[in-house]
């Protein structure tokens, strides 16, 4: 069955705090894997609240990786959000695994936008031949 | 049953293409979205694409607002991940619906983060009691 994109729910459990709590650290470990994804980064923006926790978004040209960190419970939300056929959520989500140290991991692959007819596949939107006009605002 | 957060997935089927495939529209909408569920934005990012289509992030205190535009479908896809009593995530639904004209929108609610003792709440890191300091990079 064809969908416009595959996003993977991902909960990491008991991983390792001090890391879930390094800026530096999340934001490298999510454009790592956004290039691990072989995905074309568009934006990158991360933020650190006080007392403690990291939150934070890769915009790709394929869709988006997304985190949310709670390092006191040594947990976090990962959404990896992809379209098209030349990328690899999958491999995104396995080099996050290892750089947060977790332990507990679990994934949900959820098909979204699966449009009738629903045999058909449905082209991508953004096609490699044609020239990619990115504009930020 | 307390989670750390609340994940709304939402489809929006049969929406306004034009409405869908404007840039000024689309990130107006999401930002007013994150209002009406009395959200603290951190940060916003919209990117349009060619030949088609639209993307875009509002980082919030409480997570994030998404959406990717498929205008040549009618579809977009939004999610809306927040955390905490005080937000709104199902009015910030109801905003967009009707912003984007949708005529056959579905919603998910999933929990994320639902972490042992299942039976006790776990505060949400950022209080209103505390300095926020949000640090960029």
């Amino acid at each position: 069955m064809h969908a416009l994109g595959t996003h993977l729910l991902i909960d990491l459990k008991d991983c390792n705090p001090e890391v879930l709590d390094n800026l530096e650290e999340v934001r490298d470990a999510m454009v790592s894997a956004a290039n691990e994804a072989k995905a074309t980064i568009v934006d990158v923006s991360f933020h650190e609240f006080n007392p403690i926790g990291i939150s934070g978004m890769v915009i790709i040209a394929e869709s988006h990786l997304s985190i949310h960190t709670w390092p006191e419970y040594g947990y976090a939300a990962v959404d990896i959000f992809t379209c098209g056929d030349q990328i690899k959520p999958l491999e995104a989500a396995a080099y996050l695994i290892e750089r947060f140290e977790c332990k507990n991991p679990s994934i949900t692959d959820m098909k979204r936008g699966l449009l009738p007819p629903f045999g058909e596949k449905h082209p991508h939107k953004v096609t490699e031949d044609k020239l990619r006009i990115f504009s930020q605002s």
